[in-house]
């Protein structure tokens, strides 16, 4: 297996995605190597910090970047030697099975949509933002931010996409699908929720219905549908209430010389344990992570993309999706 | 200057409502009486657990109670001898200057809006959320809920109300308004925050320009705008990761034997500081308290009504939104 890594995407480019893939290659188990795709001389300095030679890391040119403020799709188009570019071309050609950023989100999800293609019936990909949860497991929330404007046919594609990958990555048998909503009543909602909701009943998916903004915490749901507008904000929001949070206790603590275990209380809120956000809907594997994230969460990425490639999501998700395509679900 | 409390709405009423006024009278400074609206003998019980005598408390019956479950416009059609209705009508007859429910919602929004009606180019009322933030001033919210399909200039309207609203009670001269989006940039967002953008530009209110979900923990805006289906969603988001985290580190201090100080760190994420959500756009003023809201929450919710009726909100509003009606804007 091979996990192709954007050296240049992301804040800290290239010695936060470097650091990660070396951490990955050491501490995480299983057959594989890792691309690094980018600027060779730049990588290879980096990779001399961490004084790393291994024969499970190879580095793959890419001469030009695309920034985070560059118009995503124009500089797919305009920059086909930039990292995001050619490593999901790595994908097409056979030479990599997945491909990992911290790069600008739209030019991801721009070169993902334009060399990979989409899976049958999905006509765009969403987002999938894994949030910790008071619960044992994470919730799948999508679309976190691919798809601002939704018809309501589209939340239940989320739906099957939410399923299938949950389903397939975290073994749970049937998941549970709640649509994010303003009232746990079927007659609450806006125009979008209001027939979404009537939309996922017709499905055999375990629908739980309704859930609201209060039920995202507690890990009630396995998988949270919404419009891609609405599931952004949630996302930027909760990042920033449990970085401000483990601050303000550990500003607390410092202050009160208490002996607080802020570790175990921040794992909880820390979205770098889930390693970034699946591309969902797309004929291959794609995970995308924040512009400011640091090594930990690309070695988790590297895991959950291992997860994803070993156990053949893209083909349950073509297979299954085929099926609802053709019975028109 | 007389204040309703609707002695009968929210999860633990009557007795936390009345709670609340004993609280409000005892501790809040001013020339000020309180009416509980509510079924007579259910509240004199409560009162006699208070001990309370006051000439500045009255008893104003009202023997029907909208239950939160019932539907809001035609209950307060079928029950004109509620507490919300009544309490609402106290204003309309002059009998009292405000009031305060912990009742069903949207049977306090029907109730005012049918009661009291709206103000000059207000069809539908806002429901303003103040929120905690990392800042030393709360960020208000709206609209948190009263409309969940919006269009541009509705959310241009919101910014009205907000800036009036912030700059009288808070005394803020300028009030910076954000606009909620999914990125800070002009281009980004759905088709209503992109007409939004562009309405709000040709304002002259302080607009700030797009805020993401990130911005709203920081409190770099005094007011951001949003349809009331995200404002929703965000808000009891908010307050459920308030509360689990809150959780989180009291159920840690108490296993590691910390001295953490916890309410210094609640008070910050603590939403009933701000006593409660003002419905802005009605010709009067409702206050809207969580339905498992505390009594001190009730208190203050009385301190900010009080706030408003002194420093005549209502008479602000009218006036420079009649202006804006006549301008066009």
């Amino acid at each position: 297996m091979r996990i192709a890594v954007d050296a240049m995407g992301g804040d800290h480019a290239p010695a936060v995605p470097v650091q990660g893939a070396v951490e990955a290659l050491d501490q995480l188990e299983g057959d594989f190597e890792i691309a690094l795709v980018g600027d060779p001389d730049a990588i290879r300095r980096e990779l001399h910090v961490h004084r790393y030679g291994s024969d499970r890391l190879e580095i793959v040119p890419a001469r030009e970047v695309i920034a985070m403020d560059d118009p995503p799709a124009a500089s797919v188009r305009r920059k086909p030697d930039s990292s995001i570019v050619r490593g999901v071309q790595l994908q097409e050609s056979g030479e990599a099975d997945a491909f990992i950023s911290a790069g600008s989100t739209g030019a991801i999800l721009a070169a993902s949509i334009f060399v990979l293609g989409t899976l049958p019936g999905v006509s765009r990909p969403a987002i999938g933002a894994l949030l910790p949860t008071a619960a044992d497991h994470p919730t799948l929330m999508l679309d976190a931010g691919a798809n601002v404007d939704c018809k309501p046919h589209r939340l239940v594609q989320f739906a099957h996409l939410g399923h299938i990958y949950v389903r397939v990555l975290e073994a749970r048998e049937s998941p549970c699908i709640g649509l994010l909503n303003i009232g746990s009543e079927r007659e609450k909602g806006n125009e979008l929720t209001l027939e979404a909701f009537r939309l996922l009943e017709e499905t055999d998916l375990n629908f739980l219905g309704n859930v609201e903004g209060r039920d995202i915490i507690t890990g009630k749901c396995d998988v949270i549908v919404c419009d891609g507008f609405t599931g952004n904000v949630v996302l930027k929001f909760y990042e920033s209430v449990a970085g401000y949070m483990a601050q303000l206790i550990s500003r607390n603590a410092a202050e009160t010389g208490a002996n607080i275990d802020l570790q175990s209380i921040c794992r909880v809120l820390d979205y770098t344990e889930f390693g970034g956000a699946p591309l969902l809907g797309i004929n291959g594997v794609t995970i995308i992570c924040h512009g400011d994230t640091p090594p930990r969460a690309i070695r988790n990425a590297v895991r959950v993309a291992l997860k994803s490639v070993e156990s053949g999501m893209v083909n349950h998700l073509t297979r299954e999706l085929s099926g609802l395509a053709q019975t028109g679900a």
